[in-house]
Protein backbone atom coordinates (compact mmCIF):
# COMPACT_ATOMS: atom_id res chain seq x y z
CA UNK A 1 0.00 0.00 0.00
CA UNK A 2 1.49 3.53 -1.23
CA UNK A 3 -0.72 6.15 1.00
CA UNK A 4 -1.60 9.25 -0.65
CA UNK A 5 -0.23 12.08 1.55
CA UNK A 6 -3.89 13.46 2.53
CA UNK A 7 -3.63 9.54 4.01
CA UNK A 8 -0.28 11.08 6.33
CA UNK A 9 0.01 12.46 9.25
CA UNK A 10 3.07 14.27 10.16
CA UNK A 11 4.27 13.46 14.00
CA UNK A 12 6.89 15.03 16.33
CA UNK A 13 9.03 12.71 18.14
CA UNK A 14 11.29 13.50 21.13
CA UNK A 15 10.37 16.80 21.65
CA UNK A 16 9.98 17.89 17.71
CA UNK A 17 13.81 16.36 17.28
CA UNK A 18 12.36 13.98 14.98
CA UNK A 19 9.52 14.43 12.38
CA UNK A 20 7.67 11.44 10.63
CA UNK A 21 5.31 11.21 8.05
CA UNK A 22 3.09 7.71 8.82
CA UNK A 23 -0.10 6.73 7.98
CA UNK A 24 -3.39 8.00 9.59
CA UNK A 25 -4.74 3.93 9.77
CA UNK A 26 -2.23 0.75 9.98
CA UNK A 27 0.52 0.56 12.00
CA UNK A 28 1.68 4.23 13.67
CA UNK A 29 5.15 4.50 15.68
CA UNK A 30 4.00 4.79 19.71
CA UNK A 31 6.86 4.60 22.59
CA UNK A 32 7.95 1.34 21.77
CA UNK A 33 10.44 2.22 18.79
CA UNK A 34 11.36 5.63 20.92
CA UNK A 35 12.88 3.18 23.82
CA UNK A 36 14.28 1.17 21.44
CA UNK A 37 16.45 3.81 19.53
CA UNK A 38 16.88 5.19 23.26
CA UNK A 39 18.75 1.51 24.60
CA UNK A 40 20.60 0.88 21.40
CA UNK A 41 24.47 1.69 22.62
CA UNK A 42 25.66 3.27 19.73
CA UNK A 43 28.85 5.06 18.94
CA UNK A 44 29.06 8.18 16.04
CA UNK A 45 30.50 6.60 13.01
CA UNK A 46 28.70 2.77 13.88
CA UNK A 47 26.97 1.40 11.34
CA UNK A 48 23.13 0.23 12.15
CA UNK A 49 20.89 -2.13 11.02
CA UNK A 50 16.83 -2.10 11.51
CA UNK A 51 14.90 -4.62 10.49
CA UNK A 52 11.30 -4.03 9.66
CA UNK A 53 12.03 -0.30 10.22
CA UNK A 54 8.40 0.71 8.96
CA UNK A 55 8.53 4.32 9.06
CA UNK A 56 11.77 4.76 9.85
CA UNK A 57 10.46 5.93 13.72
CA UNK A 58 13.55 3.95 15.47
CA UNK A 59 16.54 4.45 13.48
CA UNK A 60 15.42 8.37 12.90
CA UNK A 61 15.32 8.86 16.76
CA UNK A 62 18.51 6.84 17.23
CA UNK A 63 20.03 9.27 14.47
CA UNK A 64 19.02 12.44 16.43
CA UNK A 65 21.03 11.33 19.85
CA UNK A 66 24.35 9.89 18.35
CA UNK A 67 25.50 11.62 15.06
CA UNK A 68 27.21 10.33 12.16
CA UNK A 69 25.84 7.01 11.96
CA UNK A 70 25.61 4.58 8.70
CA UNK A 71 22.22 3.62 9.22
CA UNK A 72 20.34 0.78 7.10
CA UNK A 73 16.47 -0.28 7.36
CA UNK A 74 14.64 -3.21 5.57
CA UNK A 75 10.81 -2.97 4.99
CA UNK A 76 8.80 -5.91 3.48
CA UNK A 77 5.80 -3.51 3.25
CA UNK A 78 6.60 -0.81 0.10
CA UNK A 79 4.63 1.93 1.37
CA UNK A 80 6.52 1.95 4.89
CA UNK A 81 9.65 1.39 3.03
CA UNK A 82 8.52 4.76 1.10
CA UNK A 83 8.06 6.31 4.19
CA UNK A 84 11.05 5.87 5.24
CA UNK A 85 12.82 7.25 3.11
CA UNK A 86 10.89 10.23 2.96
CA UNK A 87 11.30 10.76 6.90
CA UNK A 88 14.79 10.04 6.69
CA UNK A 89 15.18 13.20 4.09
CA UNK A 90 12.53 14.89 6.23
CA UNK A 91 15.20 14.52 8.64
CA UNK A 92 18.26 15.13 7.08
CA UNK A 93 19.70 11.21 8.20
CA UNK A 94 21.48 9.53 6.24
CA UNK A 95 19.55 6.26 5.71
CA UNK A 96 19.79 3.38 3.33
CA UNK A 97 16.27 1.07 3.29
CA UNK A 98 15.83 -1.46 1.49
CA UNK A 99 12.16 -3.07 0.22
CA UNK A 100 12.59 -6.55 1.40
CA UNK A 101 11.73 -9.73 3.28
CA UNK A 102 14.01 -11.13 6.42
CA UNK A 103 14.06 -14.52 5.09
CA UNK A 104 15.66 -12.97 1.29
CA UNK A 105 17.77 -9.91 2.44
CA UNK A 106 19.42 -7.96 -0.36
CA UNK A 107 23.05 -8.90 -1.21
CA UNK A 108 23.88 -5.48 -0.26
CA UNK A 109 22.68 -6.21 3.75
CA UNK A 110 24.07 -9.95 3.53
CA UNK A 111 27.17 -9.00 2.16
CA UNK A 112 27.82 -6.52 5.38
CA UNK A 113 27.86 -7.04 9.03
CA UNK A 114 26.51 -4.22 11.51
CA UNK A 115 27.86 -2.67 14.71
CA UNK A 116 23.92 -2.71 15.78
CA UNK A 117 21.38 -4.44 13.87
CA UNK A 118 17.88 -3.72 15.97
CA UNK A 119 13.85 -4.33 15.87
CA UNK A 120 10.56 -4.22 16.81
CA UNK A 121 9.52 -7.54 15.98
CA UNK A 122 5.47 -7.99 15.09
CA UNK A 123 3.51 -8.15 18.45
CA UNK A 124 1.28 -10.07 17.16
CA UNK A 125 1.40 -14.33 18.03
CA UNK A 126 -0.45 -16.52 15.50
CA UNK A 127 -0.36 -19.50 17.52
CA UNK A 128 -2.69 -17.46 20.20
CA UNK A 129 -4.02 -14.76 18.58
CA UNK A 130 -6.52 -13.58 15.48
CA UNK A 131 -5.27 -12.03 12.47
CA UNK A 132 -6.08 -8.17 12.13
CA UNK A 133 -8.42 -7.43 9.88
CA UNK A 134 -6.11 -4.28 8.15
CA UNK A 135 -4.13 -6.62 5.95
CA UNK A 136 -1.09 -3.58 6.28
CA UNK A 137 -1.21 -4.05 10.36
CA UNK A 138 -1.98 -7.51 9.96
CA UNK A 139 1.47 -7.20 8.25
CA UNK A 140 3.25 -4.90 10.32
CA UNK A 141 1.80 -6.99 13.81
CA UNK A 142 2.26 -10.82 12.54
CA UNK A 143 4.13 -11.33 9.38
CA UNK A 144 6.46 -12.45 8.08
CA UNK A 145 7.32 -15.17 10.42
CA UNK A 146 7.77 -16.05 14.07
CA UNK A 147 10.04 -14.37 17.00
CA UNK A 148 13.00 -16.72 16.53
CA UNK A 149 13.38 -16.37 12.85
CA UNK A 150 13.57 -12.72 13.30
CA UNK A 151 16.02 -13.35 16.19
CA UNK A 152 18.22 -15.70 13.64
CA UNK A 153 18.13 -12.97 10.81
CA UNK A 154 19.53 -10.21 13.34
CA UNK A 155 22.44 -12.28 14.80
CA UNK A 156 23.33 -13.33 11.45
CA UNK A 157 24.00 -9.67 10.50
CA UNK A 158 25.98 -8.67 14.01
CA UNK A 159 29.41 -7.28 13.68
CA UNK A 160 31.77 -9.84 15.73
CA UNK A 161 31.94 -7.28 19.01
CA UNK A 162 28.43 -5.74 17.66
CA UNK A 163 25.14 -5.94 19.51
CA UNK A 164 21.93 -6.82 19.02
CA UNK A 165 19.22 -4.84 20.73
CA UNK A 166 15.21 -5.75 20.54
CA UNK A 167 12.02 -4.46 21.81
CA UNK A 168 8.91 -6.63 22.44
CA UNK A 169 6.14 -7.75 24.69
CA UNK A 170 7.26 -9.03 27.95
CA UNK A 171 5.37 -11.89 27.51
CA UNK A 172 7.58 -13.64 24.58
CA UNK A 173 10.77 -13.31 26.61
CA UNK A 174 11.11 -17.07 27.08
CA UNK A 175 11.14 -17.35 22.91
CA UNK A 176 13.35 -14.68 22.79
CA UNK A 177 15.80 -16.18 25.60
CA UNK A 178 15.78 -19.43 24.14
CA UNK A 179 16.44 -18.51 20.87
CA UNK A 180 19.94 -16.14 22.02
CA UNK A 181 21.16 -18.25 25.01
CA UNK A 182 24.35 -20.06 24.01
CA UNK A 183 24.64 -18.30 20.59
CA UNK A 184 24.84 -15.08 21.71
CA UNK A 185 26.80 -13.18 25.09
CA UNK A 186 26.21 -10.81 27.32
CA UNK A 187 22.31 -10.66 27.49
CA UNK A 188 20.59 -8.54 29.46
CA UNK A 189 16.99 -7.84 30.07
CA UNK A 190 15.67 -3.79 30.38
CA UNK A 191 11.55 -4.33 31.70
CA UNK A 192 9.26 -1.68 30.76
CA UNK A 193 6.00 -1.22 32.62
CA UNK A 194 3.54 1.18 33.11
CA UNK A 195 3.08 2.10 36.38
CA UNK A 196 4.91 1.04 39.53
CA UNK A 197 4.53 -2.02 40.72
CA UNK A 198 2.66 -3.55 37.89
CA UNK A 199 4.22 -7.08 35.50
CA UNK A 200 6.71 -6.01 32.75
CA UNK A 201 4.66 -4.84 29.79
CA UNK A 202 7.46 -5.11 27.19
CA UNK A 203 11.04 -6.10 27.43
CA UNK A 204 14.07 -4.56 25.39
CA UNK A 205 16.85 -7.23 25.19
CA UNK A 206 20.20 -7.11 24.25
CA UNK A 207 22.98 -9.12 23.57
CA UNK A 208 26.73 -9.24 22.27
CA UNK A 209 27.59 -11.54 19.01
CA UNK A 210 30.75 -12.49 21.36
CA UNK A 211 30.15 -11.26 25.00
CA UNK A 212 31.36 -13.22 28.01
CA UNK A 213 29.52 -11.18 30.65
CA UNK A 214 26.80 -12.62 33.26
CA UNK A 215 23.04 -12.17 32.18
CA UNK A 216 22.00 -9.17 33.76
CA UNK A 217 17.59 -8.39 34.63
CA UNK A 218 17.99 -4.63 34.77
CA UNK A 219 15.58 -2.93 37.35
CA UNK A 220 12.05 -1.56 35.59
CA UNK A 221 12.04 1.17 33.60
CA UNK A 222 8.36 3.22 34.85
CA UNK A 223 6.82 4.85 32.19
CA UNK A 224 4.07 6.55 33.89
CA UNK A 225 3.92 8.31 37.34
CA UNK A 226 0.60 6.87 39.86
CA UNK A 227 -0.90 4.08 40.21
CA UNK A 228 -3.39 4.43 37.52
CA UNK A 229 -4.10 6.63 34.14
CA UNK A 230 -5.05 9.70 35.32
CA UNK A 231 -4.60 12.18 32.48
CA UNK A 232 -4.09 12.00 28.73
CA UNK A 233 -1.61 14.72 28.80
CA UNK A 234 1.09 12.55 29.91
CA UNK A 235 2.12 11.74 33.18
CA UNK A 236 5.65 10.26 31.80
CA UNK A 237 8.29 9.39 35.15
CA UNK A 238 10.87 12.18 34.81
CA UNK A 239 13.15 8.91 33.50
CA UNK A 240 10.73 8.42 30.93
CA UNK A 241 10.34 11.89 30.05
CA UNK A 242 14.13 11.79 29.33
CA UNK A 243 13.75 9.95 27.10
CA UNK A 244 10.54 10.96 25.52
CA UNK A 245 10.99 14.34 25.41
CA UNK A 246 14.40 15.44 25.63
CA UNK A 247 15.70 12.40 23.11
CA UNK A 248 18.04 10.99 26.54
CA UNK A 249 19.12 7.14 26.16
CA UNK A 250 18.31 4.67 28.42
CA UNK A 251 21.44 2.98 29.89
CA UNK A 252 20.31 -0.89 30.20
CA UNK B 1 29.38 -35.64 56.98
CA UNK B 2 28.43 -36.02 60.19
CA UNK B 3 28.15 -32.92 63.04
CA UNK B 4 28.63 -33.20 66.73
CA UNK B 5 26.27 -30.83 68.53
CA UNK B 6 28.95 -28.78 69.41
CA UNK B 7 29.51 -27.79 65.73
CA UNK B 8 25.88 -27.14 65.19
CA UNK B 9 23.63 -23.83 66.05
CA UNK B 10 19.87 -23.18 66.69
CA UNK B 11 18.96 -20.27 64.64
CA UNK B 12 15.39 -18.95 64.05
CA UNK B 13 13.52 -17.98 61.04
CA UNK B 14 10.57 -16.13 60.23
CA UNK B 15 10.53 -14.61 64.12
CA UNK B 16 11.20 -17.17 65.80
CA UNK B 17 7.99 -19.79 64.17
CA UNK B 18 10.79 -22.01 62.85
CA UNK B 19 14.01 -22.82 64.54
CA UNK B 20 16.36 -24.73 62.45
CA UNK B 21 19.57 -26.65 63.60
CA UNK B 22 22.17 -25.87 61.24
CA UNK B 23 26.32 -26.42 60.94
CA UNK B 24 28.54 -23.79 61.98
CA UNK B 25 30.63 -24.38 58.83
CA UNK B 26 29.39 -25.02 55.72
CA UNK B 27 26.13 -24.25 53.61
CA UNK B 28 23.97 -22.20 56.27
CA UNK B 29 20.24 -20.88 55.01
CA UNK B 30 20.27 -17.58 54.39
CA UNK B 31 17.22 -15.27 52.90
CA UNK B 32 16.86 -17.40 50.04
CA UNK B 33 14.73 -20.99 51.11
CA UNK B 34 12.50 -18.46 53.19
CA UNK B 35 11.85 -16.85 50.04
CA UNK B 36 11.37 -19.74 48.21
CA UNK B 37 9.15 -21.28 50.90
CA UNK B 38 7.42 -18.10 50.91
CA UNK B 39 6.34 -17.98 47.11
CA UNK B 40 4.81 -21.45 46.39
CA UNK B 41 1.44 -21.40 46.12
CA UNK B 42 0.55 -24.38 48.67
CA UNK B 43 -2.96 -25.35 49.66
CA UNK B 44 -3.50 -27.35 52.94
CA UNK B 45 -3.03 -30.89 52.48
CA UNK B 46 -1.48 -31.19 49.15
CA UNK B 47 2.07 -33.01 48.95
CA UNK B 48 5.47 -30.78 48.64
CA UNK B 49 8.50 -32.36 47.13
CA UNK B 50 12.05 -30.54 47.88
CA UNK B 51 15.36 -31.37 46.30
CA UNK B 52 18.55 -30.70 47.57
CA UNK B 53 16.50 -29.64 50.79
CA UNK B 54 19.71 -29.52 52.94
CA UNK B 55 18.59 -28.88 56.71
CA UNK B 56 15.00 -28.37 55.40
CA UNK B 57 14.77 -24.28 56.04
CA UNK B 58 12.50 -24.27 53.08
CA UNK B 59 10.51 -26.93 53.55
CA UNK B 60 10.04 -25.67 57.30
CA UNK B 61 8.71 -22.08 56.32
CA UNK B 62 6.75 -23.70 54.20
CA UNK B 63 5.17 -25.71 56.79
CA UNK B 64 4.70 -22.70 59.23
CA UNK B 65 2.87 -20.78 56.93
CA UNK B 66 0.49 -23.73 55.37
CA UNK B 67 -0.80 -26.63 57.71
CA UNK B 68 -1.47 -30.19 56.87
CA UNK B 69 1.18 -30.44 54.05
CA UNK B 70 2.73 -33.67 53.37
CA UNK B 71 6.51 -32.64 52.63
CA UNK B 72 9.11 -34.94 51.26
CA UNK B 73 12.78 -34.01 50.72
CA UNK B 74 15.51 -34.90 49.00
CA UNK B 75 19.16 -34.37 49.87
CA UNK B 76 22.68 -36.00 49.09
CA UNK B 77 24.62 -35.08 51.69
CA UNK B 78 23.72 -37.57 54.86
CA UNK B 79 24.83 -34.86 57.15
CA UNK B 80 22.71 -32.25 56.54
CA UNK B 81 19.14 -35.12 55.80
CA UNK B 82 19.80 -36.30 59.38
CA UNK B 83 19.79 -32.27 60.05
CA UNK B 84 16.57 -32.00 58.10
CA UNK B 85 14.80 -34.99 59.89
CA UNK B 86 15.92 -33.43 63.28
CA UNK B 87 14.88 -29.91 62.08
CA UNK B 88 11.02 -31.63 61.67
CA UNK B 89 10.99 -33.64 64.51
CA UNK B 90 11.64 -29.53 66.53
CA UNK B 91 8.95 -28.16 64.43
CA UNK B 92 6.93 -31.26 64.82
CA UNK B 93 6.53 -31.30 60.89
CA UNK B 94 5.40 -34.73 58.87
CA UNK B 95 8.36 -34.61 56.34
CA UNK B 96 10.03 -37.61 54.96
CA UNK B 97 13.68 -36.91 54.01
CA UNK B 98 15.48 -39.30 51.59
CA UNK B 99 19.25 -39.49 51.69
CA UNK B 100 19.89 -40.02 47.79
CA UNK B 101 21.26 -38.23 44.61
CA UNK B 102 18.57 -36.70 42.48
CA UNK B 103 20.36 -38.51 39.29
CA UNK B 104 18.95 -41.45 41.56
CA UNK B 105 15.87 -41.17 43.19
CA UNK B 106 14.41 -43.64 45.29
CA UNK B 107 11.30 -45.56 44.73
CA UNK B 108 8.91 -44.28 46.97
CA UNK B 109 9.91 -40.74 45.46
CA UNK B 110 9.48 -42.25 41.86
CA UNK B 111 6.60 -43.87 41.95
CA UNK B 112 4.65 -40.45 42.89
CA UNK B 113 3.56 -36.98 41.30
CA UNK B 114 3.50 -33.75 43.80
CA UNK B 115 1.54 -31.04 44.04
CA UNK B 116 4.47 -28.51 44.47
CA UNK B 117 8.19 -29.17 43.51
CA UNK B 118 10.46 -27.08 45.09
CA UNK B 119 14.77 -26.32 44.84
CA UNK B 120 16.77 -23.81 45.49
CA UNK B 121 19.84 -25.35 43.96
CA UNK B 122 23.71 -24.63 43.88
CA UNK B 123 24.62 -21.43 42.74
CA UNK B 124 28.11 -22.49 41.73
CA UNK B 125 28.71 -22.74 37.79
CA UNK B 126 31.16 -25.12 37.27
CA UNK B 127 31.84 -23.23 33.70
CA UNK B 128 32.17 -19.94 35.45
CA UNK B 129 34.06 -20.56 38.68
CA UNK B 130 36.20 -22.72 40.95
CA UNK B 131 35.53 -25.17 43.62
CA UNK B 132 34.99 -24.07 47.37
CA UNK B 133 37.43 -25.11 49.56
CA UNK B 134 34.81 -26.80 52.06
CA UNK B 135 33.68 -29.77 50.34
CA UNK B 136 30.33 -30.05 52.03
CA UNK B 137 29.62 -26.27 50.85
CA UNK B 138 31.05 -27.46 47.26
CA UNK B 139 28.68 -29.76 47.20
CA UNK B 140 25.70 -27.78 48.48
CA UNK B 141 26.58 -25.04 45.95
CA UNK B 142 27.89 -26.59 43.05
CA UNK B 143 27.11 -30.61 42.30
CA UNK B 144 25.81 -32.66 41.61
CA UNK B 145 25.30 -31.91 38.44
CA UNK B 146 23.76 -29.02 36.11
CA UNK B 147 21.01 -26.60 36.46
CA UNK B 148 19.35 -28.24 33.37
CA UNK B 149 19.70 -31.23 35.39
CA UNK B 150 17.74 -30.24 38.69
CA UNK B 151 14.88 -28.74 36.68
CA UNK B 152 14.90 -31.99 34.55
CA UNK B 153 14.23 -33.81 37.92
CA UNK B 154 12.01 -31.65 39.32
CA UNK B 155 9.68 -31.07 36.41
CA UNK B 156 9.67 -34.90 36.26
CA UNK B 157 7.82 -35.08 39.66
CA UNK B 158 5.41 -32.45 39.26
CA UNK B 159 1.61 -33.45 38.92
CA UNK B 160 -0.63 -32.94 35.93
CA UNK B 161 -1.93 -29.91 37.23
CA UNK B 162 0.87 -29.30 39.96
CA UNK B 163 3.70 -26.57 40.17
CA UNK B 164 7.26 -26.21 39.85
CA UNK B 165 9.26 -23.35 42.14
CA UNK B 166 12.43 -22.77 42.02
CA UNK B 167 15.14 -19.79 43.34
CA UNK B 168 18.42 -19.09 42.05
CA UNK B 169 20.79 -16.79 41.02
CA UNK B 170 19.64 -14.07 38.52
CA UNK B 171 22.16 -14.12 35.93
CA UNK B 172 21.22 -18.24 35.43
CA UNK B 173 17.96 -17.11 33.95
CA UNK B 174 18.45 -17.87 30.65
CA UNK B 175 19.05 -21.22 31.28
CA UNK B 176 15.86 -21.95 33.38
CA UNK B 177 14.11 -20.39 30.93
CA UNK B 178 15.41 -22.50 28.11
CA UNK B 179 14.81 -25.54 30.34
CA UNK B 180 11.50 -24.81 31.04
CA UNK B 181 10.27 -23.22 27.55
CA UNK B 182 8.23 -25.65 25.72
CA UNK B 183 8.37 -28.01 28.28
CA UNK B 184 6.24 -26.68 31.11
CA UNK B 185 3.50 -23.52 31.21
CA UNK B 186 2.36 -21.25 32.71
CA UNK B 187 5.82 -19.90 33.20
CA UNK B 188 6.66 -16.56 35.75
CA UNK B 189 9.87 -14.89 36.65
CA UNK B 190 9.70 -12.66 40.60
CA UNK B 191 12.89 -10.36 40.68
CA UNK B 192 14.67 -10.09 43.66
CA UNK B 193 16.64 -7.27 44.65
CA UNK B 194 18.80 -5.88 47.73
CA UNK B 195 17.81 -2.16 46.71
CA UNK B 196 15.56 -0.07 44.73
CA UNK B 197 16.78 0.48 40.98
CA UNK B 198 19.72 -2.55 41.10
CA UNK B 199 19.61 -5.63 38.74
CA UNK B 200 18.08 -8.28 39.79
CA UNK B 201 20.13 -10.43 42.20
CA UNK B 202 17.80 -13.79 42.28
CA UNK B 203 14.90 -14.65 40.26
CA UNK B 204 12.39 -16.71 41.65
CA UNK B 205 10.83 -18.87 39.02
CA UNK B 206 7.56 -20.90 38.66
CA UNK B 207 5.89 -23.22 36.45
CA UNK B 208 3.04 -25.47 35.60
CA UNK B 209 3.14 -28.77 34.64
CA UNK B 210 0.13 -28.05 32.38
CA UNK B 211 -0.09 -24.48 31.89
CA UNK B 212 -1.41 -21.81 29.25
CA UNK B 213 -1.36 -18.69 30.44
CA UNK B 214 1.69 -16.28 29.49
CA UNK B 215 4.76 -15.76 30.85
CA UNK B 216 4.72 -13.13 33.43
CA UNK B 217 7.83 -11.23 34.71
CA UNK B 218 6.77 -9.67 38.45
CA UNK B 219 7.59 -6.17 39.64
CA UNK B 220 11.08 -6.49 41.54
CA UNK B 221 10.56 -7.74 45.15
CA UNK B 222 13.03 -5.13 47.13
CA UNK B 223 14.74 -6.67 50.09
CA UNK B 224 16.14 -3.50 52.11
CA UNK B 225 15.24 0.06 52.44
CA UNK B 226 17.63 2.71 51.22
CA UNK B 227 20.38 3.04 48.76
CA UNK B 228 23.32 1.05 50.52
CA UNK B 229 23.64 -1.12 53.41
CA UNK B 230 23.44 1.11 56.71
CA UNK B 231 23.22 -1.09 59.47
CA UNK B 232 22.84 -5.19 60.36
CA UNK B 233 20.09 -4.73 62.19
CA UNK B 234 17.92 -5.50 59.39
CA UNK B 235 16.74 -2.47 57.40
CA UNK B 236 14.44 -4.39 55.33
CA UNK B 237 11.70 -3.05 53.72
CA UNK B 238 7.81 -3.82 54.56
CA UNK B 239 7.44 -6.33 51.73
CA UNK B 240 10.20 -8.35 53.04
CA UNK B 241 9.42 -8.00 56.43
CA UNK B 242 6.32 -9.88 56.17
CA UNK B 243 7.93 -12.51 54.50
CA UNK B 244 11.15 -12.55 57.18
CA UNK B 245 9.47 -11.79 60.51
CA UNK B 246 6.05 -12.77 60.22
CA UNK B 247 6.19 -15.84 57.70
CA UNK B 248 3.82 -13.94 54.74
CA UNK B 249 3.30 -14.93 51.43
CA UNK B 250 5.48 -13.70 48.45
CA UNK B 251 2.72 -13.76 45.72
CA UNK B 252 4.06 -13.86 42.24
Amino acid sequence: MIWADDDLTRDAFLGGRVTLLQPRRGYRAGTDPVLLAASVEAEPGQSVLELGCGAGAAMLCLAARVPGLDLWGVEIQPGYADLARRNAGLNDARVTVHTADLRALPPEIKARRFDHVIANPPYFDRARSRPAPDPAKETAFGAPGSLALWIDAMARRVAPLGRLTLIQKADRLPEIVAALHGRMGGLAVQPLVSRKGRDAERVIVTARQSGRAAFRLAAPLVLHEGERHLSDAGDFTPEAEVIFRHGGKLRI
